[in-house]
C-alpha cells in the first residue's frame, strides 16, 4: 500500500473537508528552503511550514543543538523546578523584547498562549478586587482554536459552530486613513464602560486574514486610547514574531509597547511545539501575593521543555546574527521590487510587503478554501512550489534561507498564474 | 550568578505562588528514573516527570529515532500534506486503541486534546441540524486549562477567576458503591432532557483530584446510559493511557467503549508536547460531507510534528515489547505489597492501586498547595525521592524503568514520613 492509501486510513487532518480533499502530497525530507516528497518531486517551500521553519529545515546548529539537550535532560516538571535550557532562553529572549516585557510564562502552541494571555488579563482584575471581563479584538481578526482564542478570533469558517460558547468580546474595525477617527471613537466609548479588562490585536500584519497590513502610527493611536483607559493590551505575535516584519517583533515599531505578548510558531524554529505568553512587571505583580490562590494556576505538563528551549535558544542566537539580519534585509529588498511590478499588473488589486512578508490580493474573488483557491495550489504544486493561498489572496513568507534564485522562482510562479486566474 | 537567581529574574513558573515559593532545584540532567540537579544531588523520579517520562528518561531507543527524524523531516504543514512519521504512529496507535476507534486528530497538549473533543462533539451535533449544547462532567474531573478544559473540569483552585467565561457544563458525582443508583437516576434525567452533546470523564482513575480511583462496572452503567440517550462519550486519557493503569488503555478494562479518546502525557515519553484526539468512524462521517464548511476546522502549527511522532512511535513499540509488559506487572505487584501494608498504618485513610499507579489517602487533611504538603515534598526531596503529594494523597506514579532498589527507597520514604505527619 502507498503513503497515501496509508494515510486516509485513519489520519484526520486539520483545516481539511476530507470528501473534497485531493491525495495529499507525502513529504519525507526537508533540507533548507525545500521539500522532498516520496515520489522524489522537490518543492521551495514559500511559507516555512506555517512560518516556523524560517532558519531553513533540518537546521544543523539547531539540530545540533536538541539533540546534545536530548541526551541530557528530555523532561522535568516546570512547577517546583527549574533548568537551564530555560533559564538560557530567558535571558536570550529578554535581550530581543521590548524593554517593558519582564516575565516569561510558557505553555505549548499559539492558540494556549493566547488563552493563557486572556486569563493573564482577566486575572489580573480580578485579583485586584475589579470587575472587567469583557475583551475587545479586532475584526478579521484569528487568535487560535482553543475556546478562549476562538472567542476573540474574528473569521467565521472556524468559528461557526461554537459562537455561543464564547467569552464576552466586542470587536472594532482594523483602523486605516479613512475610518481611524470614527475606530478612535468607538474604541474609546467601549472602554469608558468600565468593563473592558483587556485589546487583543496582531501587530500590524493580520496573518490568516491574507496577511492584511495596517500603519502603525494609526495602531498606535488605539493603543493610546487603551492605556487612557488602563486596559491592558495583547500583543498576539505568534505569526509576527522573530524578524518576520523586519525588526524583532512588530511591536518595535509601534511607539505605545503592550502589556503582554503571545509567541510561537518560529520561536522553536519548526523543531517541535512550544509558545511563551511575555508581560510586564506590573502585570506579574497582580499575581505576587501572600495569598496562595492569587498565584496563577495554569499549567501544562510540557511548559518549558528542556529539548524545546535548546531549540528556541539556538534560533535566537541565529536571528541576532549578521548573517540573518542580512538575510532579512535581502529578501525585503527583493519583495519590493516584485511588488512595484505587481502594482501593475491589472489582475492585481494590491500589493503589501513588510519585512519577509509579501502579500497580494487578486481583483478576483475567491472562497478561502474553495475550488478555484485548490487550483492555484495545485498550479504552484506542480511547478516545484508551496504557497498557500488564503481566498484571493496570494503570499509568500519564505524561511530567512531562501536563496535569490528560489525567490525569482516564486515571483515568476506567481506571474504565470495571473495568467490563469 | 547562580542559576536559581537567574532563574527569578523573568520565569514564570506553572501553579506557582511566586512569593510563597522557595528557592526551586535546578535539574541538569536525568537519565532512567533518575533526576541530577546543579549540586550534585541525585533524586528518583517519583512521578515520571508528571507521567511522561515513563520510558526512563533520554531513554536512548527513543532518542536515536527521534535524532534521526530531526535530520530529515522537522516540520511540514498536515494541512494539505502527509509525511511518513504521521502514518506510521497512526499504524502503531491503532494496533493498541480500542477497536472502535478509527480516526486520530493531531494536537499539542492534554487541554488542546480536550478543547478538541468538545468541538467535535459540539459540531457533531450541529452537523446534523441537531441542537445539543450542553455537556456533562464528573465532579473533582480535571481535563486541563484551556477554556473549554477549565468549562469541564472541576477543581476550583484552578477555576476561580474564570467561572463565568465557561461553556455549559453540568456535573454528577463520582459512582460508588453506595451512589450509583441515585447517580444512574441523575445523569439519567439531565440526558432526558435532550440538550446534552457529550459526557467526558477520566476513566477509573482521577488524576489531579489526587488519584481517586472507581470501579469499572459503575463506570459501565454511567456510559451505558449516555449510549441509550445517543450521547457522545469523551473518555480523557490523557494520564491513563500507554500502559498506567495496567492495560494499554483504562478504557480497556470497560466494556462501553467511548466514542472519542484525549491522549498525550506519555504519548511521546517526554521528548516533546504532543496530543491527540481519536473517534470512532460514525464520528468522523459526521464530518465528512460535500459542504466545505461541515469540516473539522481546527488546526494547530504543529500538528503532527514529524519528530515528535517519531518519538511517539518508537515509545508505543517498546511499551508493547515483552519487557515493559513485565515492568508493569513488576511494579504492580510491588505495589500490592506496599498496599498491604500501609493499609494497616494508622495515619492511613485509604490505599488504592491499578497498574503502576499508587495512591494513599492520610487522615490529616491538608490543603492542595498549602505550607503543610510543601513540608511532605521537601522531606522527599532531602530523601533524594520526587513526589508531590496532592493535598492529603501521597501518590506515586513511576517510570516503567524504575529498578526494585529504587521503588523500595520511594515505599522506605513514605513509611517516614507518616512519623511526622
Amino acid at each position: 500500500m502507498t503513503f497515501t492509501d496509508r494515510d486516509k486510513k485513519h489520519l484526520w487532518h486539520p483545516l481539511t473537508q476530507h470528501k473534497l480533499q485531493k491525495d495529499l502530497p507525502v513529504i519525507v525530507k526537508a533540507k533548507e528552503a525545500v521539500l522532498l516528497d516520496d515520489q522524489g518531486n522537490e518543492y521551495i517551500d514559500g511559507i516555512a511550514s506555517w512560518y516556523t521553519a524560517m532558519y531553513g529545515h533540518c537546521n544543523p546548529e539547531i539540530v545540533d543543538a536538541v539533540s546534545k539537550q536530548l541526551g541530557t535532560l528530555d523532561q522535568i516538571v516546570f512547577s517546583g523546578f527549574t533548568h537551564p535550557p530555560a533559564i538560557e532562553l530567558s535571558e536570550s529572549l529578554m535581550a530581543i523584547l521590548p524593554k517593558n516585557q519582564q516575565k516569561l510564562f510558557f505553555s505549548d502552541n499559539g492558540s494556549t498562549s493566547v488563552d493563557v494571555a486572556i486569563k493573564m488579563a482577566l486575572q489580573y482584575y480580578y485579583n485586584q478586587g475589579v470587575k472587567r471581563t469583557r475583551i475587545i479584538a479586532l475584526e478579521d481578526g484569528f487568535h487560535g482554536d482553543t475556546f478562549g482564542a476562538m472567542s476573540v478570533s474574528d473569521l467565521s469558517v472556524y468559528n461557526g459552530p461554537f459562537e455561543e460558547f464564547f467569552i464576552d468580546v466586542a470587536r472594532i474595525p482594523v483602523p486605516s486613513e479613512t475610518n481611524i477617527n470614527e475606530v478612535e471613537q468607538q474604541f474609546d466609548s467601549l472602554l469608558a464602560q468600565g468593563n473592558v479588562a483587556a485589546f487583543i490585536y496582531e501587530p500590524l500584519v493580520q496573518g490568516a486574514a491574507g496577511m492584511k497590513m495596517y500603519r502603525a502610527d494609526l495602531l498606535d493611536r488605539i493603543l493610546g486610547i487603551a492605556k487612557k483607559h488602563g486596559v491592558l493590551t495583547i500583543a498576539d505575535e505568534v505569526m509576527t514574531g522573530f524578524g518576520k516584519t523586519g525588526t524583532f517583533f512588530a511591536s518595535d515599531q509601534i511607539p505605545h509597547k503592550p502589556d503582554i505578548m503571545c509567541l510561537a510558531k518560529s520561536l522553536t524554529a519548526g523543531i517541535a511545539s512550544m509558545a511563551i505568553t511575555t508581560c510586564t512587571q506590573e502585570v506579574y505583580m497582580a499575581f505576587y501575593d501572600d495569598e496562595i490562590t492569587k498565584g496563577f494556576f495554569h499549567g501544562h505538563t510540557y511548559s518549558a521543555n528542556p529539548t524545546a528551549c535548546a531549540a528556541a535558544q539556538k534560533s535566537i542566537a541565529l536571528l541576532q546574527s549578521e548573517s540573518f539580519q542580512e538575510h532579512i534585509q535581502r529578501i525585503y529588498k527583493q519583495h519590493l521590487q516584485f511588488a512595484e511590478k505587481m502594482k501593475l499588473h491589472k489582475k492585481v488589486k494590491n500589493v503589501r510587503c513588510l519585512g519577509v512578508i509579501f502579500g497580494m490580493e487578486l481583483t478576483n474573488t475567491l472562497d478561502r478554501y474553495g475550488e478555484k483557491r485548490n487550483q492555484l495550489f495545485q498550479f504552484f504544486m506542480k511547478r516545484g512550489v508551496f504557497l498557500r493561498p488564503l481566498g484571493n489572496t496570494i503570499y509568500i513568507l519564505p524561511p530567512f534561507v531562501i536563496s535569490d534564485e528560489q525567490l525569482d522562482k516564486i515571483y515568476h510562479c506567481i506571474e504565470e498564474v495571473l495568467e490563469i486566474v
